[in-house]
């Protein structure tokens, strides 16, 4: 547990994302980004450099043995998500993953085993719920200001050329649209109707490398409410979501998933919120691991374990209709 | 086949459907309403009375007796559909036949072998398609001004009170809103993508009468092309559609399905046009039958019976995962 006034990172992977969330994590005045490791010590030296971060590792299990780092946030391709989270875990630091927490539901549930075995906190790096605008649009919800909600339409598509060797469309890599940016509209769906579907319905196209390049998911719940959702890495679409409830709607306006503008609709009427990030966005989860840690928990109240495994359990579902299985997938 | 200078046409079913079509037909020069027909005569006599119709027959049949009627168009409840239309054939009158034709496949199926038998022209009312900002966006994309067409997405559902009584939820009329909406924005799909999905997934909320009030489909096509449509006649959706290609996408605007205003976005700019119905959008379909009939063929080339026979099956497949099943279906 964090002792000082400072809470101290470590990054795993630094790579663009990484660069993302260390901009994110400039904003925290509560942060010390201290050190950071990767396959490759040029790069991290690169990376150290650029972010003016003290320490550079040449392996992430020297990072690990650094007793001055509190938590890691690790970033590398899906697949090396796992043993790296396992690794944090033994080595007793809170962890922040990057989405998806492993590749499919068997390694989040190996992850989160691991977690709880070692007593430290672990969360996925959902760090679209706790942005400012998405925090308005489900409190707006659960005050029932737009009755019940019913319908929620939500795309995330973006086109890449056609790079048969980038890790998006390597099976290797755990690629395709679904791990990569279909588990944001299918995450949104779980903070608005609950982590328990009745059904959960793909369809997609599997590309010549073997992973989806589109994917479209329909979902429906308990009490009828329906998810409409799509991912893509080779077609750019419009990245608006909007719940739709019995007396209105909430729109999260473009790009939805870094949301800084919402709009209620509701009586007649619509009112718009806009919001300005402290730095990117990134800032907001670093707040909520730093608050959770403090608080002692092992988990976050608005990304709890349990999100991430019913997550993990849709994304293999849906990659199961879609016929795409990873090499590393028994 | 109509010789004189006026189509001359016979309305079955007084309804509002009915009276948006009759507006429609006023602007056209070549069209002139001549009778009307419906289960009430009252009702009758004053839709004749509102649109100026010299005859008032007390059936439908009476109606189809009429040597100076060459075509009807037909706007009961759903399941009145069929029998009007064997009615019609066999009277040798041109058939326009709101949607769905028939509640069903192998209702549609009759219905085109009665037409066929008979050699009259029949075409199911999917206004929609002839509509010239639909007529634009489908001229953009096949012209290639999107590249490759990947994606669609369309939604059409509106929110009515809870009328157990409505047509729109009860079971005998083949409400619910597959059969009501869902029918746009899967014609929509058909459109741009053809007739033969590889695969139509879909959920639902299927509500106390038995019938859907809101559903969600998802459809793939055979080079990977995606399609994400919803419905409901208990949830208000944004009417908004977009085809997102590689290259750019094309939005028809809100309310897409009676669309005026479409938006080209390609090459990192936008084009939008804007379009005025000479009436209120139903008169080109009628231009659709009028044209279609003098020119001596029996199925619309835009709107042909293959295209309903391939909805009816769709909507039959969505019905049947979401078990909505009519009580007059065996």
């Amino acid at each position: 547990m964090p002792s000082k006034s400072h809470f101290r990172w470590g990054i795993l992977g630094p790579g663009s994302i990484a660069k993302q969330f260390a901009r994110g994590l400039s904003a925290s005045l509560e942060a010390e980004l201290r050190a950071v490791a990767g396959r490759s010590l040029a790069r991290s030296e690169a990376f150290a450099a650029e972010f003016k971060i003290p320490k550079t590792y040449a392996s992430a299990d020297e990072l690990l043995a650094d007793p001055e780092i509190d938590a890691v946030y690790i970033a590398t391709p899906h697949p090396f998500h796992l043993p790296l989270v396992l690794s944090a875990c033994a080595a007793k630091k809170a962890v922040l993953c990057e989405k998806p927490l492993t590749p499919n539901a068997q390694g989040t549930l190996q992850a989160v085993a691991a977690a709880k075995q070692h007593g430290v906190f672990l969360m996925e790096a959902l760090w679209t719920r706790f942005l400012p605008a998405i925090v308005q649009a489900l409190a707006w919800i659960s005050d029932g200001r737009i009755g019940e909600p019913r319908l929620l339409e939500a795309s995330f598509g973006f086109r890449m050329g056609w790079e048969p060797e980038s890790r998006l469309l390597a099976p290797e890599l755990a690629g395709g649209s679904l791990l990569d940016v279909g588990i944001y509209p299918l995450a949104l769906a779980a903070w608005v109707f609950g982590t328990e579907p009745t059904a959960l319905k793909a369809v997609g196209h599997v590309g010549l490398t073997g992973v989806d390049e589109q994917a479209a998911l329909v979902l429906s719940y308990p009490r009828g409410e329906l998810a409409v959702v799509n991912s893509a890495v080779r077609t750019n679409t419009r990245h608006v979501a909007t719940i739709y409830g019995t007396e209105g709607s909430v729109t999260l306006r473009e790009p939805w998933w870094k949301a800084t503008e919402v709009t209620l609709s509701a009586n007649g009427t619509e009112e718009t919120l806009k919001f300005e990030f402290r730095a990117n966005g990134y800032e907001y989860e670093a707040d909520e691991v730093q608050r959770s840690v403090r608080a002692g928990k092992l988990e976050s109240a608005l990304v709890p374990h349990a999100t991430s495994i019913a997550l993990a359990r849709m994304l293999d579902s849906a990659r199961e209709q879609l016929g795409v299985k990873y090499p590393f997938e028994a």
